[in-house]
């Protein structure tokens, strides 16, 4: 896999490119649809690709679960599995040594988690992760790392992100004994302290495997669990300074499109977050003219679009009174329009970055943005 | 509304021809999918465009309640409301007498429901339903008529068939009274007795308003509410004979495939069910092998699709395995992919249905497929 910046010599460090995948073209900046267990709730992968989607983002730790290794090496793949033919991301578990925290137990060796559908045992390695990505076929594999959160202090965040070093080095030897044209992001973790970030990146981009292999591009992960907007950015341009300039950066679980625009700003080149999906099931549109909450009566009569300049299959045959109408029904098609509006949305902003990128109007148009949208929420 | 046989002079009772509505044509036999609140489960318009649905059904009392009258009027009428360019049937709420029995009394004059959303008063009469119909732009409306179990007696039955005549012939006089292109269908009531329903039927082949208005088609109603098939099919037959023969007929609410193919023998044109979609939602999916239970664990590694004659976008691009593993981890995803194979199912039985009756070879077809398509429940 290779990252191809399409200006290089710009003195921004905002960038536009496109990553060569074994399983097609992505451009960058991009955004992945989250699929947790293979789905992308309510979207059929027709859906995806006419909404905009490049690259999907699925979670090896729930698909070891379910449907596990035996029906996936079966279908032939993941993509076959879910009927993908693009290129796919998988998270590798280490947000779930955070979110399953007490159904886990985390060692040098790996962590040993409960299973949350029947309580049975799961190991995750570094390497095991490698192997199953690789044997799922995945286009892009994130290594395990071990996730804390900022409020468990110094002492245990050093720590973590010394282990997550340790892991990564034994996930980049992993990689070069498997069959595979998979790639290997790392993941810089450091909490909120923008010096252990730029240790963490420094290290991981200064890393190789005996055969030579190093990271194939670079995730910044922990955070959007919490932390304020500008404190994540400045961690966030921490991170990727030491990062090599030709390899793709993603920042993981990242966030409103104000965040996205923002760390466009700072050199990032790959998103997902489950915001555009979660909150459109729960009735939360994105629109140029910010939130727009579906079950309010205000909606009840309202005959126009979602968002006038939207370009989505719900936009262009559907009216607000519609959405409004499905939602107090609690008529399934509701959540899928929904969630085909908010994912176009997130793209199209995507796309219209990457226009801007190119004809060297970013810095502005990202300046007017950010004064109009308004899409956090108050204390987000 | 005209309804035009394509090959006149046959000696069969099966009839295939096309109806000509102001929205659009549909060709007959056909099979519409159950939008009972402005929404088939889960699948846009262009979804059902895409798996072949030429007309949509909706229900009257339903719309009545939610989005209600200004909402619909608004919206420029239903089919703008919904995104649904062809035609669309409304059923008016008769079903609703039978099946809100505990919210309900019947009157000469019409019935007063009490919302199930909100026990909220609404009363519907024959006058108020043609008018809402004509008002929110339906292409086909059904009158009000009077359904009541057959288990309620000999005495219930024909006092609630012949105050449903006193109301289609209440009817026909309003439908001269608004203006609309709107059809209008009557229906034939009369529980299991074959008299009653010959009475019936042709009681409203003669029925005409002052302006000499008639039915446009006619609906037989009261079925599929848990007669054995050999019985429904006699109801059917003796139901249709008095009917004209240049009107559609619409058996209401009916059934599994089966049912379908052994109706179609009798010269019904039209059909609506909620089966094919209340079905997918709970895994129950229809194929030319019978009922397919995607839940059953030996799915887990079972690559094939559903039906490998089947054209719909879930056999194209997904697996029986995926959808068993939708299904267990409860993706909303499952039961969209699961109500786009069924509802195609049900619409390509329907076209295969036509081009057999086209050939002149729906007899022997018919025979062969009752004995060998097996989707009816042990004891249905």
């Amino acid at each position: 896999m290779n990252w191809i910046e399409s200006h290089p010599g710009t003195q921004e460090k905002s960038r536009t490119g496109a990553l060569h995948t074994e399983a097609g073209i992505v451009q960058t900046p991009n955004f992945m649809p989250v699929g947790t267990r293979g789905s992308v709730r309510g979207l059929s992968s027709d859906v995806l690709s006419r909404s905009g989607t490049e690259i999907l983002l699925v979670n090896l730790f729930h698909l070891w679960l379910r449907p596990g290794e035996s029906v996936l090496k079966g279908a032939g793949g993941i993509r076959s599995f879910m009927g993908w033919k693009g290129p796919i991301l998988s998270d590798s578990g280490g947000f779930q040594i955070l979110s399953l925290k007490d159904r886990r137990k985390v060692s040098e060796e790996g962590v040993h988690f409960q299973s949350p559908y029947d309580g049975s045992p799961v190991f995750l390695s570094p390497e095991e992760v490698v192997r199953f990505s690789g044997t799922i076929g995945v286009t892009i594999a994130m290594v395990l790392d071990h996730l804390v959160s900022p409020e468990e202090g110094v002492a245990k965040n050093r720590e973590a992100l010394e282990r997550t070093l340790r892991w990564a080095k034994r996930s980049l030897d992993a990689k070069e004994t498997i069959e595979s044209e998979m790639a290997l992001f790392g993941i810089v973790q450091g909490g909120l302290d923008p010096q252990l970030r730029k240790f963490c990146a420094g290290e991981l981009a200064g890393m190789s495997g005996p055969g030579g292999t190093t990271f194939d591009g670079y995730g910044i992960g922990g955070l959007g669990i919490g932390e304020a907007p500008d404190e994540r950015i400045s961690i966030v341009s921490a991170a990727i300074e030491p990062l090599p300039k030709d390899k793709p950066r993603y920042l993981m679980g990242v966030g409103y499109p104000e965040d996205l625009i923002e760390a466009v700003g700072e050199g990032v080149d790959l998103f997902d977050c489950v915001l555009p999906t979660r909150n459109a099931r729960n009735g939360m549109l994105f629109t140029r003219a910010g939130r727009l909450i579906i079950r309010n009566a205000r909606y009840t009569e309202d005959h126009g679009p979602v968002d006038e300049t939207c370009s989505c299959l719900t936009c262009q045959s559907y009216s607000r009174a519609y959405l409004h109408h499905l939602f107090r029904t609690e008529e399934m098609l509701g959540p899928v329009l929904n969630t085909i509006h908010n994912v176009t949305f997130y793209l199209n902003l995507m796309k219209e970055m990457r226009e801007q990128l190119v004809m060297g109007t970013f810095s502005g148009w990202k300046n007017h943005m950010l004064g109009h949208l308004n899409t956090r929420g108050k204390n987000e």
